[in-house]
């Protein structure tokens, strides 16, 4: 693969594009057409052949992409060719249904830990991963060279908690918690602001409510 | 408030702004100048004057923006002056996690209900709210004039879920299923695709975990 700079614009379909990939290898096929994959993706066939380009020349004329190929290409850009270690702080639903999703080890992206500061839940599991008490993470987090963790604490905590995890070495904060993260330096932060999301959905419901009403 | 038409861009920032605005509130704020809410945010203070523009002329010059005002003109926009009606379906950590969001209420989006298929479940409850079999969904969804459904039930079983909403009435999908909801027709759908965001983060985090390195 030749080594160019792929843009943002790019490395943020990437996501999608491995999605994809991945669903059509565990269905058992091998090519498809950049055609077809605009069907499913909807996204237009030039889009796709353009993104891809980036990747080298394996998208051939009428013969289409190896999917096996494309995925760990894509894989690889993304990082996930590597194992990335994770815990996650807060043993609440959250914390609890994201330890659940097996989908993740698949991407070599492994939850090793569950932090909580409720001590009747020491030494409970879930899917066979631990739940630790906080004092215990400093040490758990160097011991497992943890990169990520997911932050699921309610937004009072949310703050404190960041920069405390940040001081023990973790590099990436997936936030869960309804605040932003600005304060906090020397970190990359994704959000997952829920209750935004919803907001959107609702706003686009009642919009779409109102027009089918006035179109009857 | 004029009645003039908002711009997609600004529409999808408002989710942001009520909820730094509801932050305000809450903290007994009554007037905030478009430069220390371009701090707090993170915005331009610019972007953020020429965002509330939209909704007329009360932010004055050194005086600042009423906050009430403008928490509730958003608010109008968006549709959380009226309440809107949502049931989860699924009743695993993930919908359990969201029925115990209290956020949401205070929003006027109210949760009334959960639906699983597990018999186990019937009749237990979430934070007061009742945990239904499906095969009363049907019903549920038309006394209780439910608007939109959030989905957390596994991949496989998300598109002939997503059919069977739809034909009940839901006009509104907040879709946490692991796949795109392309073929359902006559309803809203908003993604909440938790793994492609956390592999925008793995990516992210490697980066910047060279880039950290490759400085000292």
């Amino acid at each position: 693969m030749e080594e160019k700079e792929i843009s943002k614009a790019v490395i943020a379909r990437l996501p999608r594009y491995y999605r994809y990939l991945q669903d059509l290898l565990e269905e058992g096929i091998e090519r498809i057409s950049s055609n077809e994959l605009s069907k499913q993706m909807q996204v237009t066939a030039s889009q796709i052949r353009q993104d891809l380009n980036n990747f080298g020349g394996f998208g051939q004329q009428g013969y289409g992409y190896n999917v096996q190929y494309l995925y760990e290409e894509i894989g690889k850009i993304l990082g996930l060719d590597k194992e990335h270690n994770i815990i996650i702080v807060g043993a609440g639903n959250l914390g609890q249904a994201l330890a659940n999703y097996v989908e993740f080890e698949k991407k070599g992206l492994i939850i090793k830990g569950i932090f909580d500061v409720n001590p009747r839940l020491i030494g409970n599991t879930v899917r066979g991963i631990e739940i630790h008490m906080i004092d215990e993470m400093e040490d758990f987090i160097r011991k497992n060279r943890i990169e990520i963790a997911a932050l699921t604490v309610p937004k009072s905590k949310a703050e404190d908690m960041a920069k405390l995890l940040v001081q023990y070495g973790v590099k990436g904060i997936w936030n869960f918690a309804n605040i932003d993260l600005h304060t906090i330096e020397g970190v990359v932060v994704e959000n997952v602001h829920l209750s935004e999301s919803l907001m959107r959905l609702s706003y686009r419901t009642s919009k779409y409510i109102k027009e089918t009403e006035s179109r009857k």
